[in-house]
């Protein structure tokens, strides 16, 4: 088990030692910290390795000049200039923040970004303003359209984080597919099937197998297939692939270039980077502050008390399972796989620093 | 067969027999007939009957004084008087388009409103601006949260439309719930099952029944069970109904009075009426508008060439199903069942007007 501090101070003095800029390196520390403590371990310290061989094959750039391309009181789409995701994710989000204090509402779409993390840390950014915050990203394809066997989009996230009052807040992150690629991958390395309703093999079959991804194989959008509504998963999808990408001027769709140092970029660009969409919406926009908080905390209440189903757990509110990890962390430590644990000493190693303390 | 204009100069002429203002009435049967042409019929001419008993047992508002009641350059709360859906939500999409000419976003959040018809209407209000639509509702409960029996939520649609180029625009428009109330009513009269993973039991049992809604049961959200992800659809469903009441004012998830003239309104309410959710966007916000429509068109083409799953039908964007229907029946009319016949035969008897034509 590690403190989050520990892991913290770690990644941000690896972050530095390559020469970030001492807020960058702190933004992504927090971000990947963030991850680590809701318990979302695929998008924490297991993404390092990737994230620092990414940097050294030139594909992220560290003194990145980011900077707004074009803004209207309420929008900005910003320019990420190859920077890591999550330094032009919190700026861009933070821009967000500024226009609604402004005008209400402030909505900023990014371009030429990379990898950000968890959706959700942007989104609670908003919190801390008596705001409401959406987060959004597209990511590299592995999904396939309804009726498709191509890989047209990532598994494009979407957050939502409101604030409540005596409550803690609403916060939902969700991946709009059925599965999460990281999921798949621990199926896959413990022998497993999955049921049917998440993957489909090269040809559009129905695949019980999480590793058919490594053959071809695709996942399917939320709904599972046309008959339970995947169209709809499909929309939910693709509308984030264009908030993200066609609104900034990024690679949309199949042209997303992939996140990790393994697989290079396609040939064919259809923009600059990845794309992220943020919102902020001032809760005084539409209520006195006091009022909307009574209201959440109400319709939070509400949701509590909604009847489990005979066997089921207790309904639960969007965020719960996460803060429960978060206490659980703050309590016990965070713990990583070896495997993780191999990865951050061999990076750790390669910059003179060192990783051991647990 | 039945031709638009002729349905509607009928739902104009019956909705200012009523009472109705000229304007109102013609966006009543804008709305209705746009959802026929599209090949929406649940949200068409079927509705007639109880919009007109909900308005002659007073529970709706003919005379409305549409208002805002508090706002930002980019934002508004309007209070929609008790008003028939359509004219409310009608009235609010202005108002977010105006904003958005402002400063680059409008958002609109309404109370004391009633069902609209089909989300689709007012988001696509916003293409002939050069902006995107965004249209929400909440709807009255049927839906269950993951895990839980209880009827808390609505089949709560999120429809967004998004200006192409060369190419027709982008529109989605889909309830948050793997099935659409009016199927499973379909479904039903034909003595049909259906397949798992929509309906469940008064017990949270899993059901094939498409009755079981008028045995206590419910809808599940989008994905089915927690298995596939029924937790994602409830965090989109639930948000909407944030998004619609607690922003607004407007009543809440199980709080959300029936919008049919037989089952009467909850005696506790946490706010006035149902709510809604718009938006708008300037595509100039982001792109000069030529580069954001050929972005789009490029879009459009890409996913137009998603390769098909074997034995599937072509890929679809998002409308292309609707704007097909809109081409048959202006080629071939728009039918209607009987029981809607005699319906509308019926309301106009009563009214001293005629529906016979055919």
């Amino acid at each position: 088990m590690y403190s989050a501090e520990y892991l913290h101070d770690f990644t941000y003095g690896l972050f530095r030692k390559i020469g970030c800029p001492e807020q960058d390196a702190a933004t992504l520390a927090d971000v990947l910290l963030a991850a680590e403590k809701r318990g979302i371990s695929s998008h924490g310290m297991i993404r390092i390795k990737d994230y620092y061989q990414m940097w050294e094959k030139g594909r992220i750039n560290i003194q990145p000049s980011i900077r707004v391309l074009r803004e209207t009181p309420g929008t900005a789409v910003v320019d990420g200039d190859g920077a890591f995701g999550m330094a032009a994710a919190k700026r861009s989000m933070q821009i967000a923040i500024d226009k609604a204090l402004q005008v209400g509402t402030g909505w900023v779409t990014t371009q030429n970004s990379s990898h950000f993390g968890i959706a959700g840390y942007y989104s609670m950014m908003a919190l801390e303003q008596d705001m409401i915050g959406i987060a959004m990203t597209n990511a590299n394809p592995l999904v396939a359209p309804t009726y498709s066997k191509s890989r047209m989009l990532g598994t494009n996230p979407i957050a939502v984080a409101i604030p409540a009052g005596d409550h803690p807040p609403y916060v939902a992150d969700f991946a709009t597919t059925p599965i999460a690629r990281g999921k798949l991958k621990i199926k896959g390395q413990q022998g497993e099937r999955i049921a049917e309703g998440f993957v489909q093999d090269a040809e559009g079959h129905p695949s019980t197998d999480p590793d058919i991804i490594k053959q071809g194989g695709s996942i399917l959008p939320l709904g599972g297939d046309h008959l339970h509504g995947s169209h709809k998963g499909y929309c939910l999808n693709s509308m984030v692939d264009i908030f993200s990408a066609v609104f900034s001027g990024a690679n949309f769709g199949p042209f997303v270039p992939p996140q990790v140092p393994y697989l290079e970029a396609p040939d064919k660009q259809t923009g600059k980077g990845l794309g992220h969409f943020f919102g902020a919406m001032r809760i005084d926009a539409f209520q006195e502050k006091e009022t909307f908080k009574q209201r959440m905390d109400q319709w939070i209440e509400t949701f509590r008390q909604s009847e489990s189903a005979e066997g089921q757990p207790p309904v639960l509110i969007p965020g719960d399972p996460e803060r429960a990890m978060e206490t659980q962390t703050a309590r016990e430590g965070i713990e990583l796989i070896d495997a993780v644990k191999k990865d951050l000493r061999e990076v750790a190693g390669s910059l003179g620093l060192s990783f051991d303390m647990e």
